[in-house]
């Protein structure tokens, strides 16, 4: 059976969460606690040397990065509906997967990490930088349903958790109409699950 | 004819020159100068709200991260090569797509982006995260010849320029064996092209 090494305070772990409940993927969870540095332990290094958590053992495979958890969970999983296998659906994807990676981890991920876990990083820089990146997934919401597609894919799950979450970081959501919309969208998916802070 | 969107000084646009070189794919190139704030103008807002480059037109397409546009030419006319279409492959493929959106983003090209462009970021932060993301890196390579996959993939070639680049952020490569002899590998492929800055 799948193994996920999980968080229940981390918004990636979440999003690998979402994913499997989602597809109603039978897996075990090992929970692991960030304030012990249980991601830290030689054991979870071995797994995976970024010393992170979400990580997912498939048999012999092993997968340390929520996108990627995602990709794996969908391409094996998900048929053609959370994320395509043609050039351009998965083009138009991985712009978001990248998004969150960048925007959305640098700016309301990891404000509310400075909060929460004290994470070493410049809370100002961060708040400023969720602001504009969170304003800029309002304006491409304001138009559109879905992030990538026109029917939620992983780089909806992928964006989601840590923009819900902002206020945590301190970076208001009261300005963002389409983003808040979208969020109800999203926690109205069949087989959505909430974390501490999220809504649904 | 696809059209890109192009920076000469760009390691995110040299990612993608990489690619349509090694895929001998013709396209048509738009010279962009990132000093004159080409990038932030109104009519390249449009094809980008978040105003970087490079930028990928192929008719109705329009794609704007290199991550994305390395998937979208992997997977439009690279075969099985350099994307596989499996799940695990394109998720092993897909950790280092987000290693090089975070680690080494954060680390090595922003600190070059600070001496360079004078791109407002926290340099000696960016230093230690660049030296952390090249060590990582260099261990990696240190029992593997290419990051993802046992050939090279749109993983090695997102990951390059950048780690490559490293010492015009101050940060120096000379530690990195392993590293270094990466570098080597990937300017020996056929269609490889050079840059200021890199090797080949």
């Amino acid at each position: 059976m799948m193994k996920l090494y999980d968080a229940a305070l981390s918004g990636n772990c979440h999003k690998v969460r979402l994913l499997l409940s989602m597809l109603k993927l039978e897996h075990e969870v090992v929970a692991m606690s960030l304030p012990d540095l249980d991601h830290k332990t030689p054991e979870h290094l071995a797994r995976n040397p970024l010393g992170t958590l979400p990580v997912l053992e498939d048999g012999d495979i092993t997968i340390y990065d929520s996108q990627a958890i995602l990709v794996y969970l969908a391409r094996k999983h998900g048929g053609e509906d959370w994320l395509p296998g043609d050039a351009a659906g998965q083009a138009l994807v991985q712009q978001w997967l990248s998004y969150a990676v960048n925007e959305i981890w640098n700016g309301p991920a990891l404000a509310r990490a400075f909060l929460l876990f004290n994470r070493d990083v410049d809370l100002a820089r961060c708040q400023a930088a969720g602001q504009s990146a969170l304003a800029h997934l309002d304006a491409r919401l304001s138009a559109h349903d879905w992030l990538a597609l026109d029917r939620p894919t992983i780089a909806d799950i992928a964006c989601y958790p840590y923009s819900a979450l902002a206020e945590a970081g301190e970076i208001s959501l009261a300005p963002y109409q389409a983003l808040n919309a979208w969020f109800k969208r999203i926690e109205a998916l069949p087989g959505y699950v909430s974390m501490p802070g999220l809504g649904g």
